[in-house]
C-alpha cells in the first residue's frame, strides 16, 4: 500500500540480491524507518523484538533468514540449525513453521551449490503468494462489506471494528483483516474503522491507525474496553480480525482480547469474521481452546509503554507503581461458535471443519 | 485503609473547620500527596478533574463543596447554584445527585444562620455513613470468598478479577469491590488479585495496584484484553466489580469493559459479583441498557498517558500517530442478566427489580 503516495511492500530484497529491507515496526507511529536485515541473526531478532510482526510477514522474514543462513553455509547441519534458530522466535504463529518447512522442502534435495539461488527464488514467491493471497481474502470481504452498504443509507458508512494489526504491515502487502477495508475504501463504499489500541503493545493505536491514515480511511481510535458497548448500541455494522493460527475445527488464536469482541458480537447478533490466509491453518490442532498453547511474553510490556514526549521525543514510560507485578499473555483463542465466517483467500467458510473443507478439500485426508 | 502503616481516609475536615483534605488521586502511583479544598469551585474542579474519583468519593467531596458554598453564602440562591455546579461536574455518578439531595434537604428547613453548622454535620455523617457501609459490603463479600475458599485446597488463593478501581480510593474508605477482598485477606483467607489495568485512565494500573500494594494484598497486573483467557482457562473464581449506577432492573453502569468481562464470566460459568452501596442505586432508571446516558470524555484521554520516565520524572506522552481521531466512552451498562448477584450493605440478592426489593423494601412503592 502507499505511504504519502509512494508504494511500499513491508519487506523487499536490496539491490546486492543477498540482503532484506524490513520497515522497523517498533518505531512506528512516531518515526518511519526502515532496517537492513543482512544475516539469520539479523532476521531472527527483527522477528524476536517484533521489528517485523504479524503471521504473514513474519512467515515472509523468516524464509529470508533461511537464505541468509545458506549463503553463508549451504549445508544441511546449517539449513536444520538456522529453521531451528528462526522457529524459536515466535511459537505460536504457525505459518512461521510453514514457511520454514517450504524453505526446507525448495533446497533439501539440491546440491549446495544450488541451494541459495532456490532459496531467494521461493522466499520470493512466498512474498508474492501473500500479496496475491491477501487481494483475493480482500476481494472476497469486499463483496461483505459491499451487502452491508446495500442495506443502509447511500452515505452512510459501514462501520468495522477491528483488533489489533492485521493490516498490509503485518502481511507483505494489503493485509488480511483490513484488506476487505482497503479495497471496499478504494471501490468507493463509504466505510469506517473502529481501532482497538490493543494493548499491551497498542498495534491498534501505533499501526492500524497510521497505516488506515496514511492511505486516507476514516477511523477512530479507541481504547480495547469500548467495543462492547458500541456494539450494544448499533455502532458496529461486522468485525474483521485476523489469526495467527487457525485450528481445524474454526477455533481462532489471534492477538490477546480478539475472544471478548467476539463475545460482544455474538451478545448483540453482529457478525464476527475472521480473515486468514491458508498458511495459517493448523490441521493438526483439532481443538484450538484446548491444545493452542499461548505464548506469555515479558511483563514490562504491560508496565511499560514507549510514546512522544510533548517535547517530540521518543522513549519509554512506567505507567504501574514500581515493582508492580504484571502478567502478558500474548494471544486467546476464539471458539468457532462466536465467528459467523472465516475469509480466505478461496472464498468465504463456516468456523468448522466442514467449512475448511469445503474450501480445502486436499485436506480431507486429515493430513 | 493504610498507607505505610498509617490509616487514611479519602477525604477529611480539616482542623480549621472549613476546608478538607484529599490524596491527589491524579498524581499516583508515582507522588502521593494530598490537597487543600477550600472552595465550592475547588470540590467542582477535583471531581472534573478526577482529583476524587469513585461513586462514593465524588458523593462526599460533593457534600463538603456544598458546605464550603453555605460558609461563604448561606442564601437558598447560593445553596440552588452550588448544587447545580457540582452536580453538573460528572453526569453518570448517580449518588452525586443522592448526596447533594441529602446535603439540601439537611439545610433547606434551616435558618440561614444555622445552615453551616447543619451541613458540615451530615457531610460528616454521609462520609461515616459511607465507611460503615462499604465495611458491611465487605463483610457480605467475604463470605462468599470464604465459600470458595472452602471448595479449594487449604493453601490455594482465591483467584478474583476486578475492573477500574472500586477499592478505598473510590469510597472513603474500605471500598466496594475491593471490601470483601480486603477482609478475606485481613482474615486469613489466601487472595490473589487480576487488576485489569483499566484504559484510558488506567484507574487499575495507578490505583487499584497501588493500593492493594500498599495493603499487601497479592495481585497480578493485566491488561484489559486477558480476563476472558483467563477465565476461559480456570485461572478466575470469581469477578468482583463496582457500580456508579445500578438500574430498577439491575443493569449495572461501570467503567468501560465490565461489559465484555461479564459476558466472559457468564461464557465460562464463573461468578460475577457487583458491589454496591444503595445510594448508587438509581429507582428512576427501569432498564439501565436503554436508558442510563454514557459520558463521553476528552479524546486525549486515549491517545495522550501520563507515565514515569526513565530519569524518574512524571510526564505526558502520545501513543497514536499525530492527529488521531479517538472516541472515549466512559462507561458502559452490564445488563442484569450477566450479573451473578449484587452486594449491597444490607446482603446479597439477585441482579433484579425483585431482588433488590428484597433488601429495600421501602422503595416498593416504585418511588
Amino acid at each position: 500500500m502507499k505511504i504519502d503516495g509512494k508504494p511500499y511492500r513491508t519487506i523487499w530484497l536490496n539491490d546486492d540480491g543477498r540482503t532484506v529491507q524490513i520497515i522497523d515496526q517498533t518505531l512506528l507511529p512516531h518515526e518511519f524507518a526502515t532496517v537492513t536485515l543482512g544475516s539469520l541473526e539479523d532476521a531472527a531478532h527483527a522477528i524476536r523484538v517484533m521489528q517485523v510482526r504479524g503471521a504473514p510477514l513474519i512467515g515472509a522474514t523468516a524464509a529470508y533468514g533461511l537464505c541468509m543462513a545458506l549463503a553463508v553455509d549451504p549445508s544441511d547441519e546449517a539449513l536444520e540449525a538456522a529453521a531451528a534458530t528462526l522457529l524459536a522466535t515466535r511459537p505460536t504463529a504457525v505459518n512461521l513453521r510453514w514457511a520454514l518447512d517450504e524453505m526446507v522442502a525448495a533446497v533439501r534435495n539440491l546440491p549446495r551449490g544450488e541451494r541459495r539461488a532456490a532459496a531467494y527464488a521461493r522466499a520470493a514467491e512466498i512474498c508474492d503468494e501473500d500479496v496475491a493471497q491477501c487481494y483475493a481474502i480482500g476481494g472476497y470481504g469486499l463483496e461483505l462489506i459491499r451487502a452491508v452498504h446495500g442495506g443502509k443509507g447511500a452515505g452512510e458508512p459501514v462501520n468495522i471494528l477491528t483488533h489489533c494489526n492485521a493490516g498490509w504491515l503485518a502481511t507483505v502487502d494489503w493485509g488480511t483483516a483490513l484488506a476487505p477495508i482497503y479495497r471496499a475504501h478504494d471501490a468507493g463504499i463509504p466505510v469506517h474503522v473502529w481501532v482497538d489500541e490493543t494493548r499491551p503493545r497498542n498495534q491498534g493505536a501505533a499501526l492500524t491507525a497510521w497505516e488506515l491514515g496514511r492511505h486516507g480511511v476514516p477511523h477512530t481510535l479507541i481504547a480495547d474496553n469500548v467495543g462492547g458497548h458500541l456494539m450494544q448500541h448499533g455502532k458496529v455494522d461486522l468485525c474483521i480480525t485476523g489469526t495467527d493460527r487457525t485450528a481445524a475445527n474454526g477455533d481462532v488464536c489471534n492477538k490477546i482480547g480478539t475472544y471478548l469482541k467476539a463475545l460482544a458480537a455474538s451478545d448483540n447478533d453482529v457478525p464476527f469474521y475472521v480473515a486468514l490466509p491458508r498458511s495459517t491453518i493448523d490441521w493438526g490442532i483439532a481443538d484450538g481452546v484446548a491444545e493452542i498453547p499461548i505464548e506469555e511474553r515479558d511483563a514490562a510490556e504491560v508496565t511499560r509503554l514507549r510514546g512522544r514526549d510533548t517535547a517530540g521525543r521518543v522513549a519509554e514510560f512506567d505507567i504501574a507503581p514500581e515493582g508492580t507485578n504484571a502478567a502478558n499473555y500474548a494471544f486467546d483463542v476464539t471458539p468457532a461458535r462466536l465467528v459467523t465466517a472465516l475469509i480466505t483467500e478461496r472464498g468465504v467458510c463456516a468456523a468448522s471443519r466442514e467449512g475448511l473443507l469445503s474450501l480445502y478439500p486436499e485436506r480431507a485426508d486429515g493430513a
